[in-house]
């Protein structure tokens, strides 16, 4: 087997696989080492394809029962009371197989080397490949850590079986639970707990700061916990955990230091991850990490090692699978010293709670700090048609622009279709467009893109 | 009554409902004379709303078979064999009430004048308005002309009950038909034929041209032949009628002059609509018609009279409530000396057939005749992970761009969500943005959008 390749990538998720193909299409000599039977990462089997897949099971469901409730006759939906986990995520893994499949073909298609073991660094140009108790080594010009995240799991939670589970084990669990306690309200924690809240499990969810997706505009995470009280979700925010009880497989006893008790069938830690740096011996190569143990980069998602960089969750925030793609994709062209492009800086969100929600650009905040005079105009999707025709009556499109220039600045939306929609704002802040680009343009009718044309209306009304 | 306005608008609809708006926020007076008890049109009434609202009960419909088929275990659907249409239209009211409300606010909000009533024109500057026979007479310096447009009914379809509708009548059918057969494979016949189909009517669809959707790319209407047989649809392309025979109330036979004979238990006519003109003594205010019979204007919507402008179905293709807005207010802005603006030409086109079809910029086939070198990119929904998740998996996204600069000039998708993700590639093309921009950008995942990122990769390998 060959030993020696231009770059060597350790990881085969969302970052390791574009940094791979695009060293491959620079005619380098690429080899990924993926500790897993194929390449894919958590985001293939246990992260973001798979809840996807239930969320999208989940919201089917929840649109079936909204419209029975709303009185349409003549159509009946029901789920049966013992349906299993394996029932309802029945494209799973279809959907897995298919995805796999395509992620094979692409590195085979680049000559791309997949290597099954686990890799550690023995000096800063060399690894030491673990297959199975097999040890081999391999060097390398370059190298791309991406290694992804593990469940970060308080240590008042040891038991990793029912009724605990993280979020590399919940999509293990065997029934739809009727009450679920979710600690922790940031992304992995609010899309749980909206897919099984959406399914008809009893929520209650946990978190010591006082709102959900702290890092999202204020306006839209205000809505988004309307919208989850609304569908029957308990939130308990500002809370400490005291203790956590499991008296059996089913029965958890949730003490929070405020002094109330709730009890819950199952519990969900949602309360963060950790990079998975452990096994790979970073100080052999000449690898720092933050005071937070995530690899330190520069813009570049170079490490402290000049030859060696990072991407994906390994490097923390955000984490998601479009900005891992994007940032493994980028390191690579800094490596082998192509330049990267203009439109890096405007990175979408999208958080698939239920509505889901996607931002791109600034945030009010943001520019408040910053001192930048802007407006905003804000769409109601009750006020459109296409809102009205489906019955998406509480959805939310805000653009933020600049008072003087009037250049968009910022979108952010919940609803249904955010993470769809986001990307007509993005194209038009990535050329510098201005909110009157909105007023000017036809828009499909009936159509939630109109919203657009609403938000900017709204907005240069504001400056008059 | 006020007698004398600065504008008065002969017609409710999108296009005469926006023009008035405009001339209201120009500081002018406005009135809208409409002969329905409330302004709307078609559009709000019998067209495009209700026609929508329908559809969206049918894909939801079609969309729990399709998943039951795929053995979706644990949920069952049921729709009841004695269904009626007011079952599955039950939203239909509603949203048409609350657009209904939302129309009236925003005239009433501009100082808009409504007066009910039919109006005809006396001399170039004066109408007489019969309201249930009352006649009074007023004046403006401007007319815009929006009357929309009638049914077209063939001289063989003399009967106008059932068995025999026609898109202004076809949503008052009392249940859903098992047979019907559609006269007319442009957009309206397309749109209904995919509805029925879809709620599991066996139709058959008779056009005299070879191909669906003529006006639209090649590709895209091949396609959207191969689903809509899929989908159990026979289409008889090329054919003329020779004779149409209707028994009794739900049986008709249908012959082609190829010697087939046809039999349903209904039909739909969408062979056409003509513009609404009769009534308006179009010579009295000097307008002029083109020999297709639709009042003829300049690229501003100007007539032949100078001061009278139209807009919307009354002047023919496209004649979608989308564009009729736009024209409205484009008419009303030219006519009051405000410069109109920059993306006038840009004109997208949804067409809610099932899978929904949407276009924006140039065909290969306008481009060829134009001899501009241009490269395709395509992409398949299926080969994206959002497509998979939903099974959504014969989706395209074609892009169309310039050999030699790049430059996107033309998306074409057929596929959920078309008509929503077409106005991502609309914003490129307003800002002369290249094929590049969407290897660049980052989309969220997993989102029917990252289509963009495909089509641009299949693009721009074809120019290596």
């Amino acid at each position: 087997m060959k030993s020696q390749f231009d770059l060597i990538v350790i990881g085969g998720g969302p970052a390791g696989q574009k940094g791979a193909v695009q060293a491959a299409k620079f005619k380098k000599s690429v080899a990924i080492v993926e500790k897993e039977e194929y390449p894919g990462g958590i985001c293939l089997y246990t992260g973001t394809l798979p809840s996807k897949t239930l969320r999208e099971t989940a919201v089917f469901y929840q649109g079936f029962r909204k419209r029975a409730l709303q009185g349409m006759r003549g159509m009946a939906c029901t789920m049966d009371k013992t349906v299993t986990f394996t029932d309802l995520m029945h494209r799973k893994d279809e959907v897995i197989h298919h995805e796999r499949q395509i992620v094979a073909d692409q590195l085979a298609r680049n000559d791309v080397h997949v290597i099954r073991g686990r890799a550690r660094f023995i000096n800063p140009h060399e690894v030491e490949v673990d297959t199975d108790g097999t040890l081999s080594r391999m060097k390398a010009g370059n190298f791309l850590i991406a290694t992804g995240s593990r469940p970060d799991r308080p240590g008042f939670l040891d038991r990793h079986s029912p009724p605990a589970y993280d979020s590399d084990d919940i999509l293990q669990i065997d029934r739809i639970p009727r009450t679920m306690t979710v600690l922790g309200g940031g992304v992995i924690g609010c899309e749980y707990a909206c897919i099984f809240s959406a399914l008809g499990t009893k929520i209650t969810l946990i978190d010591r700061r006082k709102v959900l997706l702290r890092f999202m505009d204020e306006e839209i995470s205000a809505a988004l916990e309307f919208h989850v009280r609304q569908m029957g979700m308990t939130l308990k925010l500002g809370e400490d955990i005291q203790s956590i009880e499991m008296t059996s497989s089913d029965r958890v006893v949730t003490r929070l230091k405020s002094g109330k008790e709730i009890h819950s069938e199952c519990l969900l830690s949602a309360m963060g991850r950790r990079p998975a740096t452990e096994d790979l011996d970073l100080a052999a190569g000449g690898v720092e990490l933050t005071d937070r143990g995530q690899i330190r980069v520069d813009e570049n998602y170079r490490t402290s090692a000049a030859h060696i960089y990072a991407a994906g969750d390994v490097i923390g925030f955000p984490a998601l699978a479009s900005t891992s793609m994007d940032q493994g994709r980028l390191a690579v062209c800094h490596m082998f010293g192509h330049p990267s492009r203009a439109y890096g800086h405007l990175l979408p969100y999208g958080v698939y709670t239920i509505p889901e929600i996607s931002v791109v650009g600034r945030t009010e905040q943001e520019l408040t700090e910053a001192l930048v005079p802007y407006e905003t105009g804000v769409a109601r999707f009750r006020e459109i048609a296409r809102g009205q025709i489906i019955g998406e009556t509480e959805g939310i499109l805000k653009l933020i622009f600049h008072q003087v220039n009037r250049e968009l600045l910022g979108v952010h939306v919940i609803g249904e279709g955010a993470t769809e929609l986001v990307h007509i704002g993005q194209a038009v802040i990535a050329h510098g467009g201005k909110i009157d680009y909105f007023v000017d343009s036809v828009f499909n009718y009936p159509t939630l893109a109109e919203a657009y044309k609403v938000a900017a209306l709204n907005g240069i009304n504001k400056l008059l």
